[in-house]
C-alpha cells in the first residue's frame, strides 16, 4: 500500500473510532455503534468525492472501507468501558484522523483540478466533514464551536501539503509533511489550550431579544 | 406498477406524512408543512442516489415524487389535529416507511454494485437518512439516539432481503420478506419496547468537565 | 457578467456574510469565520449542483466564489463589532441571498430539466440549503423554524420566475421577478412580522410523554 493508502484506511479507521466512542457516550446498543463509526468514518471522504464528482464514492466502489469501519465499531464496543474518559480518546483520535484526512482531501482535490484553492477547501472539508456529521447525528457538542483550535489545523495541513507538493516534493514527503503540520497544530491546542483570539469578541444574543 | 416501485411510493409518502407530523409539532405554515413533508420523503432516497452515482436523482427525473409528498402535506395539513398523539403516529408511519426504504435502498445498492456490504450500507442509509434529515432540521429529539432498537431494524431488513435475493428468490419474495423483517424489528421494538442492553452503559460527560 | 451571475455572485457573497456573523455571534477565529462564511455561501448551491448531477459542482470549476467567500469572511470579522444588532443585519442579509439564491436555482432547476416542479424544488433547495447548514452548524435556532414567513418566500420567488419565464419574458426580467417577489414576501415578514396561521396550531410534546 502506498502512503496515500495507509493515510485514506488511518483516516477511516481513526474517524470510525471517533463515532463508536459517540455512540458509547449516548449508551447505543452495537448496532449504533457501528452506524456511527461507517457515518463518522466515510462521511467527509463522502463529500469530497460528491463535490469533486468522483461518484460512485470511494466506499461503493471498494467496500473493505465499510468493513474497517464496522470491525473498529465491534472493538470499541467491547473495550470502551476500560478507557478512563471516552471523550478525550475521542478527541485525540479525531486529532489523528483531521491530520491524515485533510492530506487526503487536499491530495484528491489537487489531482481532480491543479487548483490551490479547491485543494485546500477539499482538504478541510474532507477533514472535518465526518465529525460535523457525528456531532450533529449523535447531537454531540460541536467540535468546531469549542474554543480551541480546530478548523485552522485542518487549513494549515492542507496548505502545507499544497505548498510542498509545489515545491517539487515527492508525495511521501509531502503528504508526511502536511499530516504532521496539522497534528503539531490540532494536537497542540488540545495539549495546551491554544486559542487565537478573535478580534473583538462579544457573544450573540437570542433572536427573540433582537428582531421584534 | 411492479412492487419496488410501490415500495418506493409508499416509502416516499409515509416518510412524507412523518415530515408534515414535525411540522405539525412546530406549528409551521402550510409551505412548512410541504417543505418537511418533501425534505423527509426524498431525503433518504436522494443521499442513496447521489453515493451510487446515480445523479440526477429520482426526483429529479420524475417529479411525480414531489406531488406525492405535496398531496400528503396538505392531507396532514388539514388533518392533524384529529389525531390524538401526532408524534405516536410519526413513529410508526416512520417505522412503515423504514420497511420500505430499506429495502429499496438495499435493491439499489446490489444492482449498482452486486456487493451485499454496499447494498446493506444503502439500505440503512435510504432508510435512515429522512428520518435524521427531519430530526435535525425540524429540531426533533434524534429518533435514532432512543432506547428502542431502530437502525438494527433497517440492517435486518437490508439483510434479509440480500440473503432471500442471493437464495434465488423472486424480485417480489424476496422484497417482502426483508420489508416484514424490517417492521417485525422495529414494530416489536415499539410496542414492546424491546431494546438490546450495550455492553457496558456508562453515560457520557459534558466536554468541559473532560478537557481542561 | 450577466444578470444571473451577478445575483450568482450577490447570493454567495450575502450568504458568506451570514455564515461570518453566525461566526462572530459565537465568537470563533478569523479561520472559523472564513469556515462558516464558505460553507453557507455555497452550501445550497452545492446541494442543487448535487442532485441535478452537476458535478464537479461550480465551486470547484470556479474556485472564484471561494475566494467570495474568503474576502467576505475578512471583511466581517474586521468589522462585526461595528455593527450593533448582527443577527438582524444577518437576518436580512439572509433575505438578500434567499431572493437572489431561488431564482438562480430555478433557472438552473428549469434549464435542467424543463420541469417547473423541478424548478421550484431546486429553487426553495438553493435557497434554503446553505441557511440551514448554517444553522445547524453553528447550533443558531433555525430561521425554518421562527414563525415569520421563510420557505414562502422561497417558494413564491422561484414560482414567479418560473411563470414570467413561461410567458415569455426575458431572462432579465424573469429573474428579477422572481427575485424582488422573494425578496417583498421575507422582507414584508421580517418588517411588519408577517405570518400565516397554521390550521390548526398544537404544540408538540416530547416523545417521552407520548410512547410509553
Amino acid at each position: 500500500m502506498s502512503l496515500l493508502e495507509i493515510l485514506d484506511y488511518a483516516g477511516v479507521a481513526v474517524f470510525a473510532a471517533t463515532g463508536a466512542l459517540a455512540a458509547s457516550r449516548k449508551q447505543l446498543d452495537l448496532i449504533g455503534f457501528l452506524f456511527l463509526a461507517s457515518l463518522t468514518g466515510i462521511g467527509g471522504g463522502s463529500l469530497r468525492d460528491v463535490v469533486l464528482g468522483r461518484v460512485p464514492v470511494f466506499w461503493v466502489v471498494n467496500p473493505t472501507y465499510i468493513l474497517v469501519c464496522v470491525a473498529i465499531g465491534v472493538l470499541v464496543f467491547f473495550t470502551a468501558h476500560l478507557v478512563e474518559s471516552r471523550y478525550r480518546l475521542l478527541i485525540w483520535l479525531d486529532a489523528v484522523g483531521l491530520s491524515a484526512y485533510c492530506v487526503m482531501g487536499a491530495a484528491k482535490g489537487l489531482a481532480a483540478t491543479g487548483s490551490a484553492t479547491v485543494a485546500i477547501v477539499t482538504g478541510v472539508l474532507t477533514a472535518t466533514g465526518g465529525g460535523i456529521l457525528r456531532d450533529v447525528v449523535a447531537s454531540e457538542p460541536s467540535v468546531l464551536l469549542r474554543p480551541e483550535i480546530y478548523v485552522t489545523a485542518a487549513v494549515a495541513g492542507s496548505a502545507c501539503f499544497v505548498v510542498a507538493h509545489a515545491a517539487g516534493l515527492p508525495l511521501f514527503a509531502s503528504s508526511a509533511t502536511g499530516a504532521l503540520a496539522a497534528f503539531a497544530v490540532r494536537g497542540g491546542a488540545l495539549r495546551y489550550g491554544w486559542t487565537i483570539r478573535s478580534y473583538k469578541p462579544r457573544p450573540g444574543r437570542h433572536p427573540n431579544d433582537v428582531i421584534r
